[in-house]
């Protein structure tokens, strides 16, 4: 069985578990507490050397890294995955802008006001994530005014993706009331019968 | 025939000028001059709303941005992208860590210092981006003591995807004589026939 070494309430780490409940996957967890230094250990360093989490073990003990390429790795020949080459380069297009533009700005903004307590000397840095995010958070509204789903109208990891950081946004400072296309998309994302909330 | 929009300087593009030497895969190029704005224009933004470059049109005339995305929609089916699901997502997991971990830290650094002449205001933030630079190429170097390329011991768009950066990481201020595995690789990539320097 793959183990998976995360923390919940990173969105990251749940993005596989997304994937994982509606491929109805069985795996190990394991907790990996961040603010407490567990990706910092030795032990931890030898599994991934970049020190992040989420991190994949599979059966043959390979270790995979970086959450996206483990949920391409889960979903290939999978609904969740299109098999058509420009419609997987679109997947990661998503995914890209994800880490790129999105993740930066509004996980960490999160990071820094809900699980740092907003520091005085992070402060400044908060506020420039308040734009990135903005910025990111309207590509994500304009992109969604015509389409139900990020690639191809139908339920794929690029959702998942950018859902989990999306949909615990306010936490991070970002008012969402004025994406309506966001918000509609994120009750459609949920309307499925394998959705897991986060911290499960 | 497929169009570029890009800058022969900018990494981010240069990884797209490889593969198709690689590949000889004929394309148009459109330059598209950053500090000029042009990627902040309303004809751009009607073409990639997040405003980045490189950015491909195909000859359906539909529009893939993200290097990497692209990348991979390219190399489908061919010698630089492994068909198998755990090197493909080895592939993956090297280059979400190079727009993550490598680029927003070597290549906003370079942007610093070569482009914008380092001004004053950015002082700190090119500070703080050669700590993140160093462990960047710290990983790769570890990585690289036991692998002659990034996955599987062939050259694959995971090469291209970090060579691009890494080999003018010099103009953002690193230095890279004491990553020697790194110096190895890159001559390495640079060793193949169809191999084209950046800016032609």
């Amino acid at each position: 069985m793959p183990t998976v070494y995360g923390d919940k309430y990173s969105g990251n780490c749940y993005k596989i578990q997304l994937l994982l409940s509606h491929l109805e996957t069985e795996y190990d967890w394991v907790d990996i507490d961040i603010l407490a230094g567990e990706t910092r250990t030795e032990p931890f360093l030898a599994m991934n050397s970049s020190g992040r989490i989420p991190l994949l073990q599979l059966d043959n003990g390979k270790f995979l890294p970086e959450s996206n390429a483990i949920l391409n790795y889960f979903a290939q020949d999978t609904a969740y995955l299109p098999q058509d080459a420009l419609r997987r380069a679109q997947v990661l297009q998503w995914q890209f802008f994800e880490q790129y533009s999105h993740e930066p700005n509004i996980a960490v903004a999160r990071f820094i006001a809900k699980y740092q307590g907003m520091p005085k000397e992070r402060q400044q840095e908060y506020d420039a994530k308040q734009q990135g995010g903005i910025k990111a958070l309207d590509v994500m509204d304009k992109h969604l005014s015509s389409n139900t789903y990020f690639v191809d109208n139908t339920l794929s990891i690029a959702d998942f993706s950018l859902y989990a950081y999306t949909h615990v946004a306010h936490e991070g400072g970002f008012d969402l009331r004025r994406f309506a296309n966001i918000n509609a998309w994120l009750e459609r994302v949920e309307s499925h019968a394998m959705h897991v909330p986060m911290g499960v």
